[in-house]
């Protein structure tokens, strides 16, 4: 089994490192190969993804990845590299059009959420977020005086997507767009109503508008089963459910392509490289870990495993485990003691 | 005084007649105009904003709308007219490009958020969105297999919003972006920097993500003073940041323009036209109310008569006052009378 790694900036080193100790107790006969990506690959290379670390997470089983960026390679100027170019080149070079982002809080951290806990007991959704598409990709240029972005959706882009949101739906699905303004939106919503009636008859399915999607998960997340939705929204929908969850720090992802372009699928936190913590040994790694547990469940088809890495993070919280984000003092270090204690 | 009122559809009419009545009780010898706009004249009209409407407008003092749209006009066919065209008409027509949307949680509404309150305790925040330009007003383009929306910004288009931005701020301004993916948001990022170093250097600036600024707005809204921002994102935030204030039945907003266009003020509330209780009675007429006070203060430069509306909404919910959408019972005539009763 190899596993490609990519520690990339920040925090990313320092929770990367307790990751890599967990695949290895799980994984028997685990190969890592670890590249640099981001802002570390620009400073070496002048890119942040070479060719060679996309040739390495092709031919690799899986890839964990950590998290890019920071104030140092920050820029407007077109001409200069920048950490994201290395991060969206990953997901279109690997084709990973689906991003999976799984929010369900656990009942030891209702506290720790700004939301009452009455509003967010019982949730258990699922953001799959279009991640190949959309105004992320579309062609970007400037004159004098403007600047502009395209969005684009095909057909093809949308019934792939729409097809992953279904067959992840345990009751409904929750289709967000913004149809009453966006042409984009209302192809979408056209693709959507027949990929439903002709494959998913089934399943429960409502269209809602970004703006109200936005404000129902703050007010009424439990209503949620599967979102579905392009790749924008999809970044500031999953942002706000994080909170759910107490903190961006407990969020993993699984981003999966088709078996047509090698079915790598990349495995890494919602949260960022947070710069202002980074080298102080004090970001929470949970999330990591549990985008490791999705590596294992969706990369690796280890489901036990996957399970009790899930298992071992819920039992440490439910001990009182707290990093800083959630309230409490203990550091990366005593967060991964924690965790592997569980695990035994 | 010409004041012209657009109650457009669902729940629209219900709140707009206790409106004119306030109107009608503040400003001597007003003078109401009323028109169809939006659905109810697709109806009448076949369009959603008539030039007869717009020219209406164009002549007034200012204009005060309750909410457009519903089931009834819903359609993804382009050649088919939606209520919201007409929305997108007046503020364009009118040269509308600033959107202000005031959200300060009243403490005898803190219980009724989703949020705890330690958490928005305090916050009093002012929503600076673009609102004429952007994806919202971009080409939009279809083909057989795909949809394309453009989104363009001018650097004159941004600068006019941040000075506004600016000039609303007490302490500091948070300019929201996706400056580490899109062109435009990296011009945006570009001109408030100079904006800010040529004009407002004694006002603190900070550069937030949108999807980061989304997030912070549900974990730490105290943060924040003005969020200026474009057109999408602004309508994404906006409706995140009211639920703050326990329910988006609170939340007013202005749109103002340029006196070069004639200067006329758009006055609404932020939520919709909330087709699944319309012509009940029961629709929370508060947010309408806090629109008739920013129309006194921004359109007819009333000061007193819009401090007393908004004195007489505070008094109303700390004697008790909750409709439904704030856990309450009471209808739309029972907190008109109890907001009336406060004025006196
Ligand atoms: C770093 C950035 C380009 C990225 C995105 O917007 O997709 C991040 O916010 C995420 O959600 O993975
Ligand atoms: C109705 C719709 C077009 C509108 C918008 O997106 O601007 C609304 O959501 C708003 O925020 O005023």
């Amino acid at each position: 089994t190899r596993i490609v790694t990519l520690p990339g900036d920040g925090i990313g080193p320092e929770i990367m490192a307790p990751a890599v100790e967990l695949l290895r107790r799980l994984v028997a006969d685990v190969e890592i190969e670890e590249h640099l990506f981001g802002g570390a690959a620009i400073d070496a290379h002048g890119t942040g993804l070479t060719d060679e670390v996309l040739g390495a997470c092709r031919s690799a089983d899986a890839v964990l990845l950590a998290a890019v960026g920071g104030p140092k390679w920050d820029t407007t100027d077109p001409s200069r590299p920048r950490p994201e170019q290395g991060l969206l080149g990953l997901r279109q070079g690997l084709g990973l059009y689906a991003n999976l982002r799984p929010v369900r809080p656990l009942p030891a951290l209702y506290d720790a959420s700004p939301l009452r806990r009455e509003i967010i007991e019982g949730t258990d959704l699922l953001v799959v977020r279009e991640l190949t598409g959309g105004i992320y990709f579309g062609e970007k240029t400037r004159t004098a005086d403007s600047a502009t972005d395209v969005c684009t959706y095909s057909i093809a882009e949308i019934e792939r997507i729409v097809r992953t949101g279904f067959a992840a739906a345990r009751s409904k699905v929750a289709s967000v767009d913004k149809a009453n303004v966006l042409e984009t939106s209302r192809l979408w919503r056209e693709v959507v109503k027949r990929i439903h009636a002709e494959e998913f008859p089934n399943v429960e399915l409502e269209h809602v508008l970004v703006d109200n999607a936005a404000m129902q998960l703050v007010a009424a997340p439990r209503h949620f089963d599967v979102i579905v939705t392009e790749n924008m929204f999809g970044d500031i929908l999953s942002d706000v459910a994080a909170m759910l969850t107490g903190s961006i720090g407990m969020l993993p992802s699984a981003s999966l392509g088709d078996e047509a372009d090698g079915g790598v699928g990349v495995f890494e936190p919602v949260h960022g490289s947070a710069p202002d913590i980074a080298g102080q040994g004090i970001a929470n790694p949970l999330a990591m870990f549990l985008s490791v547990a999705l590596l294992l469940r969706h990369g690796l088809d280890l489901e036990s495993e996957a399970a009790a890495v899930e298992s071992a993070v819920d039992k440490a919280l439910d001990q009182g485990l707290r990093t800083r984000d959630l309230g409490g003092t203990a550091n990366t270090a005593e967060a991964t003691a924690a965790v592997f204690a569980g695990l035994a």
